[in-house]
């Protein structure tokens, strides 16, 4: 007997063929998917424990966000429209040196494990500081992870000596190695131009020892590319394949600015590509040759980056900005097409991180990792293209249930794994105290903001 | 004693100074504004026949999409990815041909006036064939609207003689003139490619006779762009202005290919820009330069553009997208502020479409076209700068209640006005004629989109 049976639905698997199956039934027991099957007329159901009716909806792969900062959630919307340095060092890095602890980077992620599983994310692929912390707010939300301790040449949040920077990934990897199915620990060096070599190869080495993803920022901006070619005679990409850093469990996030050689080597190392494009478009860092990226066969998964510079992390949003800007980036309304983004928030960002044996897609075998969305809308009527619909028409209000490693976390649009108003209420009192802190509160009654451009 | 007394709120005013008003209370009577307060601790709330407590949720104008077709709502991602002339000829103007009536135009409109007021839109700026039937669906929605009649030199839906567009419009005209105090009728004119100077003369003229707001398209692809320097010696802008056609009644819409020359004459002329940047994204189109626009001192409103090539009509998508575009294209973190956007999305629109005396800003006096939203929602938290806020981290699923005239059409984000369910059923039932039409339905049970890229 099935424990689960999701019934009267269009089906994106996002199998190796694409295929959608019209009233389909996708069976699960224990943490896997069972079967997949259309269901013709008179098919009776088969037998489960939970038979779910879809009611028309779509049932999809949950997706995966390649690129997060969980607790910056912490400082949505802190500070924006800025520029980089100003909003980096007059904002961003203070309020770091000042609230980010233990607790509030617990609290800061569980935020952002709620507004992803609410908004159909299963799994990301993170990067902070005190990434312990994350994990456990992780853990507690149900959530599949690749979780990065930050690695930086600077006193960081939890890491005062720079030194012991490499220690302190090796004892995260080691604490989280194996504790859970579903969170694979990582290293997440901040960039070439803040780790050093010996920082760099210390770090990849590290994650070699157990297959674990080694995570970088790389050639984000202008600035960054222009840095390292004075410093080192090489782009960013050059310089890190140098260093001999880029293999398959190597994941370049941004990657902006690239040359055409540039995408030679992280094709030929077999590295991947996280491509961010709605926090580069907001910091202005430049648009990603994303197209000419996959083109030369390079894996690439999509992600939202950090809430800071986002400011949501809603996939479907991240989609169609990703499908409209490359349209127009190239004057090219066939370039990134809706199956292309919708591949590289499921199958393509799973076979970037590693993880499509298991995930990715709605296959029997893969993990119940699944997405069910409600189609019953004006915005998502009519359904010629159920593509088409989810890249440019939904949004992450539109998930209905969400289940991981065949649990339900979201059932109705309620959060099942969290309490939503504890951590709204809980963040309402820490957002406080930053908020007097970065000088936001005007004594004033009223107060105005950017009153006339 | 007050209509509606709405309280607990946070208030967005977008009046002159940008005032947001914390803890605020907004009184209503008949359809207007009558009272912006803010409320101290011990102030005892005014009698009101109806007092709705926001919940520390924030209260903002009605949002104005200055460029919609409603109708087209019909052939949301019928045809998407594609080459502009593929997606015209083989899929729009053949579905258009077939599938427009006066019967499709309502219900079509219908559709769109749902998505709109659910998503926080109170007024919009439309143009399509068969206007009078839009009308009716606006009528019937109780959505504020300035609607324009189409006019093409070529045999159109409703008017297959182009020598009586202009009869036809003006017959519009006169049927919809102060026929209820939501809606102004309106000439769209195509373009300038699709309309013989002769066309464009009369249709100015007709809407000169009685101040309506004359509507175009104009300099949205390079080819046009081209084509009227090489038929003219005239850009498009200079040569609407050579026929007298630009004025501040004249709504110039998309105006992306244009040279600074443009932009002078356009500040000059006093006409107003709609910038809808989605639809040009996914068109490939180009990028407008909004911000030299707006600096020239131009009045500016966003739009979506209609839902064949967007494909959803969500304003706060809208806004996100024209703020993070205006960011990477002039690679600027400054440009494209969420103050400007929601300018653009609000009073700013109003400006541009001639209605700032009545709507745009909630101050007393202005009618009462309001939204609310629910920011109880780890998207929306916390809640730093309300109107970064709603800008880049909102959508419009979080309106929960929308007011115009001083009426509720979307209450507990339940649509009042109109009968949801059924126009959804009656859509599907039709689009499943379109879908076949347009030869989508394979004879496989099982199909296949775009397998591999």
């Amino acid at each position: 007997m099935l424990d689960t049976l999701l019934h009267n639905a269009t089906l994106i698997t996002m199998n190796s063929d694409g295929d959608i199956v019209e009233n389909a039934m996708v069976g699960i027991q224990n943490c896997r998917i069972v079967s997949v099957d259309k269901r013709f007329a008179e098919t009776p159901l088969p037998d489960a424990r939970e038979t779910i009716d879809v009611r028309g909806g779509i049932i999809m792969p949950g997706l995966i966000n390649t690129h997060t900062h969980l607790p910056m959630s912490l400082f949505r919307g802190l500070a924006d429209d800025l520029p980089l340095m100003t909003w980096l060092n007059a904002h961003i890095f203070p309020a770091e040196a000042q609230f980010i602890t233990p607790e509030t980077v617990y609290l800061g992620a569980l935020l952002s494990c709620a507004e992803l599983l609410l908004s159909g994310t299963t799994t990301c692929c993170d990067g902070y500081f005190y990434e312990r912390h994350v994990a456990e707010a992780v853990h507690h939300a149900g959530m599949r992870a690749i979780l990065g301790q930050g690695v930086i040449d600077y006193p960081a949040p939890g890491v005062p000596d720079p030194s012991r920077n490499i220690s302190e990934a090796a004892a995260f990897m080691e604490a989280w190695q194996e504790k859970t199915p579903l969170i694979q620990p990582s290293v997440f060096c901040h960039s070439p131009y803040t780790c050093s070599a010996q920082t760099l190869s210390a770090a990849k080495a590290l994650t070699r020892s157990t297959g674990a993803l080694f995570q970088i920022h790389v050639a984000e901006t202008r600035p960054e590319y222009d840095q390292m070619r004075s410093l080192h005679s090489m782009t960013p990409v050059a310089y890190l394949n140098s260093l001999e850093l880029l293999d398959s469990r190597t994941l370049l996030i941004h990657a902006i600015w690239l040359d055409d050689a540039d995408i030679a080597i992280i094709a030929r190392t077999g590295a991947a590509i996280s491509h961010a494009p709605e926090s580069a478009m907001k910091l202005a860092s430049g648009v990603a040759k994303i197209e000419a990226i996959i083109q030369a066969g390079v894996a690439a998964g999509l992600g939202t980056d950090g809430c800071a510079s986002n400011n949501n992390q809603d996939m479907f949003q991240e989609m169609d900005m990703a499908a409209k800007l490359g349209k127009v980036f190239s004057l090219n309304p066939q370039a990134m097409s809706a199956q292309t983004v919708l591949k590289m928030a499921t199958i393509g960002a799973a076979k970037a991180t590693g993880l499509d044996c298991w995930i990715g897609s709605i296959e029997p075998g893969k993990l119940a990792d699944i997405v069910i969305l409600d189609t019953h809308a004006p915005h998502l009527t009519p359904m010629y293209h159920p593509v088409s619909q989810i890249v440019y028409a939904a949004n992450g209000s539109d998930v209905r249930d969400v289940m991981i490693h065949g649990n339900w976390v979201v059932k109705n649009r309620n959060l099942i794994s969290l309490d939503l108003t504890d951590i709204l209420d809980r963040i309402k009192v820490k957002s406080q105290k930053i908020q007097i802190s970065d000088g936001l509160v005007k004594s004033s009654r009223t107060r105005r903001e950017n009153p006339e451009e």
